[in-house]
């Protein structure tokens, strides 16, 4: 049983940074319309041992430029530096003034990019701490609480293609009506067991995502709801709308700007406000946690800073008494495996959690897609993150970044092919 | 390099506990004097691989009962199973009503049964993981920030020997007269390295105390200095003491009693306010923190729920500026170790930590006293804890438990036998 080696001279001898784009649905959201192709960077840690860490985060441009500019910050640490390495970046890595910021993607904002890179790097790191002592990454998080864990069907309202075509559409067809709504959470539920459903909204007059809403009651009675108007509702809006939700929601999530609107929002309507827009930062927390208005909030490893900072986060909100669930953005398996690993170790993650993963038809991982068995992922008990890198794999969906033209999300200029009128205005109902 | 067997098979098939005592010094504080036999618990987990993680906690008769109720809890679980650990205990081991309580040592707190229980398996188990994966438990908190962890050389008033004589007398000589303390910090530094100094007060009057701090300060120039009254002061004593020792303090330690006295304090000072007793829980924190008038916090793992939830307290402190140090008990060097590799992981503890170390003589370890070079413990760099029981000394240690009579620590009692009219009136200053 003894080891041969101590783990301590393994260190880290070289970063890889593989940006990738891959095919995503034409989803519309209160910003505008996902591009048909989603960004995402891998980032591979290499070590003496010969063995590789992975990571996947954000992939546009700023963020590419800062995990070039943390390459040097891991280059000879050990693979248990965790410590060391968030000191280094803290003392490095600085909010890139005049970074494009996307209002809804909270991983973009440039103010977050020392806590997205030492996630990025913490996540590769652990995945070789798990490999060279034969433990999955949970182990290293004080162990799975939970065998699987849950994730929700993640609705959206859609086209049925891209109004370029750069590609066949998907198999999901068009997503407008309240109708074609159910019709989609019944797909997504046959295809992944989801147990409850979350709707992204802010997209259309509140009183047809309402409808969506009460649609999607009637069809899946007692499957727990969620709307996200991603705060492109006013206070007023929001407040008028609280009474039709009371009876259909499990949290009303971030249907108006700022922690105010939100505190007075509460005043008005007995549902639990969640949020991944006001609350973003540890600093938020303090003042959101001390106002008190929200009561769930929505975690995210990639800009939180890393999984073992989601575990003090989750110790906070239980302590301050706000419920836990976990935001998404579009990634693919590696990201998934990630948050399955964290959620799997905190108590009281219980909500089920955001994933885009349905959206998504590709793979960088060995072995495909992963896969849901009653809308749970399986917490891995094979050492590290549990996934590989398919190299080849890697290699065509970066090659599809070097082709693609994309190179920062911008949801409003592609909307603006549809709609040349389209303003952005938030909030906009 | 591949470990030949998955760390997951191993599982925990036995607990000890056994109850120790070693010779303390006629240490005085605000709630009498040490009597001359201080407790500890050790605790080995031993496993189905027939390793044994260890770990140090109290031992007074309430303590040792919950331990024996938390025995089965961890029976077939994984070193790595911390967070079921932890619920598990959450879920059983509640408050005992009528214990024994302490007002000095939160330790005692019967509330705090469940994060003392967590505390003391936790750091085993991770002895067990350090073991088995060849790292040593600093590794396994995200690794070391620094190579070594500075204490403090931690004073008290004392006599020259106990009443009941039950040992030739300690080395140290009697305490009383400022030129006494300066001569007892002067050996303290000699023996140990120390670099900064702390006077447990609370005995006598304020201004023999002040007058102390001021010798000190004389003797050692330039070396931080800190006062504890144990909230042995009155409000308004402390509000008074405080010009005097404005210029003597890095921080005013506990001076009177609850928050609330010490956020009145605050406007009566610039001295950064520390305590380790009006915060020592979770709940406390955020009360405290949202009051904002204690700057520094006295962490400690024994009753703050291990070595994670001290990492945990440290992001708080980050989060709402508090400086942080850490509290300490009488104890021996296997609490020594743990505190000192949990101490090495977070970066803002900048403060050099307590220990009542030097005030024993006695060890429970092999290769027996752990040594301190520069007033700083090095981090181990060997598997686990890095240090290991000696059966033989355990053995004796406990003989002594079972022939000394001492179940509960009482300094109250052990006070009377000086000054049968001692009351304990708290605050009496």
């Amino acid at each position: 049983m003894p080891i041969d080696i101590m783990t301590r001279d393994i260190t880290i001898t070289q970063v890889r940074i593989t940006p990738i784009a891959f095919r995503d649905g034409p989803l519309l959201n209160a910003a505008g319309i996902h591009e048909p192709w989603a960004l995402r960077a891998i980032v591979e840690l290499e070590t003496s041992d010969g063995r590789v860490g992975i990571s996947e985060t954000y992939g546009d441009e700023p963020m590419l430029r800062v995990l070039e500019q943390a390459k040097s910050l891991v280059i000879g640490l050990s693979p248990f530096d965790l410590n060391r390495m968030e000191e280094r970046v803290r003392g490095t890595i600085k909010a890139t003034p005049g970074a494009v910021e996307f209002e809804l993607a909270p991983g973009s904002h440039a103010a977050k990019n020392a806590p997205k890179v030492i996630s990025t790097l913490e996540v590769a790191m652990l995945d070789l701490q798990g490999q060279i002592v034969g433990a999955p990454i949970v182990d290293l998080l004080g162990g799975k609480v939970r065998d699987a864990v849950p994730y929700s069907a993640y609705l959206f309202f859609k086209y049925a293609e891209h109004i370029d075509k750069p590609y066949a559409p998907d198999a999901w067809g068009e997503g407008l009506s309240p109708e074609q709504i159910v019709a989609q959470a019944r797909r997504m539920i046959e295809l992944y067991g989801f147990q409850s459903i979350k709707l992204k909204g802010g997209v259309f007059e509140p009183a047809h995502e309402i409808a969506c809403m009460r649609a999607l009651h009637q069809a899946f009675p007692g499957v727990p709801l969620r709307l996200d108007p991603n705060a492109n509702w006013t206070l007023e809006t929001s407040i008028a709308a609280a009474p039709e939700l009371d009876e259909l929601l499990e949290y009303y999530e971030d249907p108006c700007p700022s922690l105010e609107g939100m505190a007075e929002l509460a005043k008005h309507t007995r549902l639990p406000l969640a949020t991944n827009m006001v609350i973003t930062t540890m600093e938020d927390f303090r003042r959101g946690a001390e106002m008190g208005s929200v009561k769930v909030l929505l975690s995210d490893h990639h800009y939180w800073g890393g999984l073992r900072a989601t575990q003090t986060l989750a110790r906070m909100c239980k302590l301050w008494d706000l419920g836990m669930s976990m935001h998404s953005n579009s990634h693919l398996g590696i990201s998934l495996m990630a948050m399955t690993h964290v959620a799997a170790s905190i108590p009281n993650l219980t909500y089920a959690c955001d994933t885009h993963y349905p959206w998504q038809e590709e793979e960088v991982i060995k072995g495909g897609r992963v896969t849901f068995d009653n809308g749970s992922v399986r917490v891995p008990t094979t050492p590290g993150l549990g996934v590989e890198l398919d190299r080849e794999r890697l290699a065509e969906l970066h090659a599809q970044y070097l082709s693609c033209g994309v190179r920062n999300r911008d949801d409003l200029s592609q909307m603006r092919k549809y709609e040349p009128g389209f303003t952005g205005k938030n909030p906009r109902f």
